[in-house]
């Protein structure tokens, strides 16, 4: 008989693992168990969904459970939930949640990709019971804003939390027609972002008649609807709410099995994505990964570590033998016009690693100056000036920034010093960059 | 009494040398010979000027010579060509090309950017002498074009070459509304790309209603006015006849005084831009680079690159210490729609300079497939089969291409293998790239 691979968790992380380990081996066993009634799809593409660029939910599926079954020849159990898990003996208990049906899968290979669940406020615990009350993490969310938007027809709504998927919505939901106010706590609010990049966001978000309160939510209340936010220094009318306060690793199964935790509260794994359990792999939300420039473990959840943790989990639990080095931190994200995008560490971040952090900014364009569509960019970069180790970058413009990063990115992954920066030799022609590229641009204010 | 740095030439790597030279010593005296009349312009601009996307050719002019003086104090003496040097007595002889009057000018130190010169074909010698005939390489060529565009007003073009200037030219006159001919050497027909990348262009000049000549030029004729090109295969009619087929260093002064050559022919020079005269030094399109993959000297006369020599030359020439490290040999093109862009050896190159060379190809898509404005991009990959060493990339599409290439540019300045590039962090999000980008993409075909 074929080894079995079991598969917990079917978004990324775990779909990823599926396809490449058949891709690997094409005779194992491959059983992905999902809690969810999809798998496959693209939880970072829901908010533009919402702002309608993309027509709607089913756009995101990559694939159906019969085209893996029939394509991939992987069995694919979805509406089930992991109820008991016992590694010594190999098995797991899965419920089926539509029939409310048990079975026991015996396995010789798990990959635990439980993914992400969304924080909760620290107020009353039953504040989700009010209609238009949402966080926004996988498709069953999706499916009820959805729902929601289209059948209450909400006007006024209030995102809490302005990271990357509070944004994203504060942006969706203004251009799908609503009044959007953004309520962030003022201690963070956006609070990884060099002051200048802070600035240039609040000003397109202000400009795009975002409404940002810099505030704690005390409460949230209604009749059966949600109807207001009451946050430290007003009470915001909202009749849809979007909780966008930041993820934590989904590892009570991980915790209930000794499978170790790192300091970030996510599994530890190896380059291999192993567990301390060495039949045992972890990819994705659920995962911590190593941090290059920090050299030590993070938890930095993002759809595409999630992917490259996915490959190298599905790789090695059937027999392969591949590795996943680690991240810098890059991200990126669309604020309306705006492009804003980073990698490795901040000027605080660096200090606070203990480099003797230096940054160096300047302002520069997208293109040749006299070429149309030219758009200011705005570049950091972090080095330290003992070493010249480049640490960090942060970008923000309209145009053609987004890639940009990538060039650090990879400089960062290769270890470069801040004046190899100065060397590179970046394409140039008039309709996608100026003769000194904003990185280059940069790098001649440090003194090398 | 201060130094004296003299620049012979002041378009992009003179002026650069120039700016740079000031920067560094406050006080050395610094003075710029250029032949035409502009300085501190940007030749690449040029093209946009003809097809309408830059108003008018002053827009490509940086500095005006009075700022240059008072500004940077920085002399410019223009309309003014090198008669005679001589390096051991330390003058040159220059003679003013308006008055006709010489006067000699000693010198400390010298930065030769004397730049390049545009092919001539290889007919008879005259055919220049036919009103309409032009090569495009500095502002008086560009004047003399775009004079003669708006009073002759010209409906047939024949553009002779399909490198970067040929192509640039080709679709500006096309925009202008001319109907344009394109005429290139069958046997090297954008030679140095992959034929995906050959097929693609072709597709799109045909799409665009470029006719498209693989053949020899044998005459051009006219009556005072060009009227023909007569080619291989055929005799075009033509009104406006560019000829664009590359171009040489203009080296002669270096020549006469024994400033050493490179095998290419333009003049070698080392990380500090020094020539095998200490006080000499040389930068832009007269001047080699050292190919950092090939680990050897080559000519690839590019404005970033002279950008980058001149500020070095300029820098160590009054006493500074820097230095230029070389090329990897990255190219962007614009073609209508479609974005070119290659970096490092292509596969034939690879092999011939003694690779186990291999290439992988991929196509994906330039944002999140489900997301509105994504377009595919083709991507290639060069590295060598028995040390993993990346060795160069092609790419091509319609989407946010041209800055991808900055990625693999800079893990070819890292010495980055193959493998290296499967773990890079790439910045992430669906208006910006799929979960896999391209690079990504196609570094999972590698067997790796």
């Amino acid at each position: 008989m074929p080894d079995h691979l079991l598969i917990i968790g079917g978004v990324a992380g775990g779909m990823t693992a599926a396809t490449w380990a058949r891709r690997q081996s094409p005779t194992a066993k491959i059983t992905v168990v999902e809690r969810g009634h999809d798998v496959a799809y693209a939880e970072c593409g829901m908010p533009y969904v919402f702002g309608g660029q993309v027509p709607n939910l089913d756009n995101l599926i990559r694939y159906q459970t019969t085209e893996l079954k029939e394509k991939h020849q992987v069995e694919v159990l979805n509406n089930t939930n992991i109820e008991g898990l016992d590694l010594s003996r190999q098995f797991v208990e899965a419920r089926n949640l539509k029939t409310n049906q048990t079975q026991k899968l015996g396995f010789d290979y798990l990959v635990l990709a439980t993914g992400a669940k969304a924080n909760r406020l620290d107020i009353r615990e039953n504040y989700f019971n009010l209609e238009g009350v949402f966080s926004l993490r996988h498709m069953p969310d999706a499916k009820a804003i959805d729902e929601y938007l289209k059948k209450a027809n909400p006007r006024q709504a209030v995102i809490i939390g302005a990271g990357y998927v509070g944004l994203e919505m504060a942006e969706a939901l203004k251009m799908r027609g609503l009044e959007v106010s953004l309520v962030s706590r003022a201690s963070d609010f956006l609070g990884t972002f060099t002051s200048e990049l802070k600035k240039q966001i609040i000003a397109e978000l202000t400009a795009k008649e975002i409404k940002l309160f810099p505030a704690e939510v005390l409460d949230i209340r209604g009749n059966k609807k949600v109807e207001q936010v009451v946050i430290s220094n007003s009470v915001l009318s909202a009749d849809i709410v979007i909780i966008a306060i930041g993820v934590s690793p989904e590892v009570t199964l991980a915790k209930a099995n000794n499978i170790r935790l790192g300091a970030s509260g996510a599994i530890a794994v190896k380059e291999t994505q192993q567990t301390n359990f060495p039949n045992v792999y972890a990819a994705g939300d659920c995962a911590e990964s190593h941090h290059l420039v920090l050299d030590k473990p993070c938890y930095i959840p993002l759809g595409t570590t999630a992917n490259k943790q996915g490959r190298v989990a599905g790789i090695n639990a059937v027999g392969g033998r591949t590795q996943f080095r680690g991240v810098v931190g890059t991200q990126v994200i669309k604020i309306f016009d705006l492009e804003v995008a980073t990698t490795g560490l901040s000027l605080e971040q660096a200090n606070k690693a203990g480099f003797m952090a230096k940054e160096i900014t300047s302002n520069s364009v997208s293109r040749a100056g006299y070429y149309p569509g030219a758009e200011k960019v705005f570049t950091s970069l972090v080095y330290d000036e003992r070493t010249g180790k480049l640490l960090g970058s942060q970008m923000i413009g309209k145009d053609m920034v987004a890639k940009r990063i990538d060039t650090i990115a990879t400089a960062l992954y290769g270890k470069l010093k801040i004046e190899d920066l100065l060397q590179l030799d970046l394409a140039y022609a008039p309709p996608f960059a100026p003769v000194w590229d904003p990185i280059l641009y940069t790098v001649r204010k440090a003194n090398i």
